[in-house]
């Protein structure tokens, strides 16, 4: 295990937490006089981090939801990033990218997310292949969370498609468990399909579990809570975005962010098996 | 035909020339007064484009690229983009950033690709299925092209991998042939592998190919201009980058560029079939 999935762990243990808040910012969901404001992005996820650090294991914000407002949300988005550093306990990021392109060109994206944005795991896409993931995975120190089996409705256009016996997304699988010499991957398992997450684990049984599909689409927390641990016993790292930043409306949404984060937390931990 | 595939053939006719010049800077590479400069990317790219636009058929800026210079990088590439709009010639701008997300954030992916950057296409990834490609579709007059069959080594991980009798990239070709009801779809088709891109022809033969892997990776031109021609006549786009745009790292750069544009130009057209 590498120092991103440590540092993980540690905050998982310590926040007795599997939950992962997804930074996902909608200024049309956002209270009116932070939408207005002259940093909305940030003035709305500031107070959201603030509220629920000690609730959760990471922060993953996408990144596309900053790059849609220009130079001005990128900008956002390293303040975002910066003031979860400055936090008083060490919570990790992961950047979702989900990137992918041939060598150069990916370690132009590898620079990117883990230099310039300083990112501590970003997601990648794997359908090229192992060649164009090879620059992310030289960041030995970083997680490199790879496309697997998505929550998606089109999930099953190419990812279920078989191929010797097996779905592509356990070809993935697989590949990654290959491809993970330096303990640094992930992948990404959607918690929508529970029979076919729960081959994913069998076929890579190391390898932690980014899990998104909790909540709006209708992911079963006991499911989540069965499948998502590794053998050893690294635990699933499960994502709520919307549930939790758009709790509310109003002038209380940070506070109601937070209690919503620890409604997520508990129901999650009560499928903890001891 | 939609209006960006339009606009492509018009320039193509016009300068006789089935060329896309990537644009995809690095300042390591580029003469040492320009990347000494404020803005190294644009003041590198500009006479490059000034001197190629008459010999091109579109460009295609990688977003990577401009994107590992952070926000500085973001707006040079938005110049970048501008400068094209200001040649006295139409000449398309496809805008790679092989995408690939779930609806909400497919969605402002596409916004910030079309509506912030004004790409008048862009690449996106399949992996994940048609619902996280519709966002893009629904933009009816921009060229979506959709990551088939690359060019890199590492392309018979998954791309290969067979179903049905089928590899996955002849799957994608037909999903995309389906999807294609806007005639706003192409496929990435890399010159490296004739034998495979032939069968992508055969599978979808009114898709237009972007084709990347001529030059460096060793496309064979004669096999490119044989398959990549759509059964109607719409003419591949083939991508070359390094070849011209480092074709000198000395004062004399752009006229080079311009030079090295001609001869990859003529070369192609020789296997033109009249």
């Amino acid at each position: 295990m590498n120092s991103f999935f440590q540092r993980v762990q540690f905050a998982s243990r310590r926040n007795n937490s599997v939950l992962c808040v997804g930074l996902d910012p909608d200024i049309s969901k956002m209270p009116a006089h932070i939408a207005k404001s002259k940093e909305p992005l940030y003035d709305f996820l500031a107070p959201i981090i603030d509220a629920t650090h000690d609730k959760v294991c990471c922060y993953k914000p996408n990144i596309a939801f900053y790059e849609a407002y220009g130079t001005r949300g990128i900008e956002q988005l390293i303040k975002v990033i910066e003031h979860i550093r400055g936090l008083e306990m060490d919570i990790p990021v992961i950047l979702d990218a989900k990137r992918g392109d041939i060598g150069n060109t990916a370690k132009a994206y590898a620079h990117t997310l883990f230099d310039y944005f300083r990112a501590d795991a970003v997601t990648v896409s794997p359908y090229m292949g192992g060649d164009t993931l090879q620059p992310f995975l030289d960041y030995v120190a970083r997680g490199i969370i790879i496309l697997c089996l998505t929550s998606n409705p089109g999930y099953s256009d190419f990812e279920t498609l078989e191929s010797d016996g097996e779905p592509l997304f356990i070809h993935v699988a697989k590949k990654a468990a290959e491809w993970n010499t330096k303990e640094n991957i992930a992948l990404v398992v959607g918690a929508t399909h529970p029979e076919e997450a729960a081959k994913v684990r069998a076929a890579a049984p190391e390898i932690p579990f980014l899990m998104p599909g909790i909540g709006a689409q209708g992911g079963d927390p006991a499911e989540i809570m069965k499948i998502g641990f590794t053998k050893s016993g690294f635990p699933p790292i499960v994502n709520s975005s919307r549930g939790i930043l758009y709790a509310s409306a109003e002038e209380d949404f940070a506070e109601m962010a937070g209690k919503a984060a620890v409604e997520v937390r508990d129901k999650l931990n009560r499928y903890i098996e001891t």
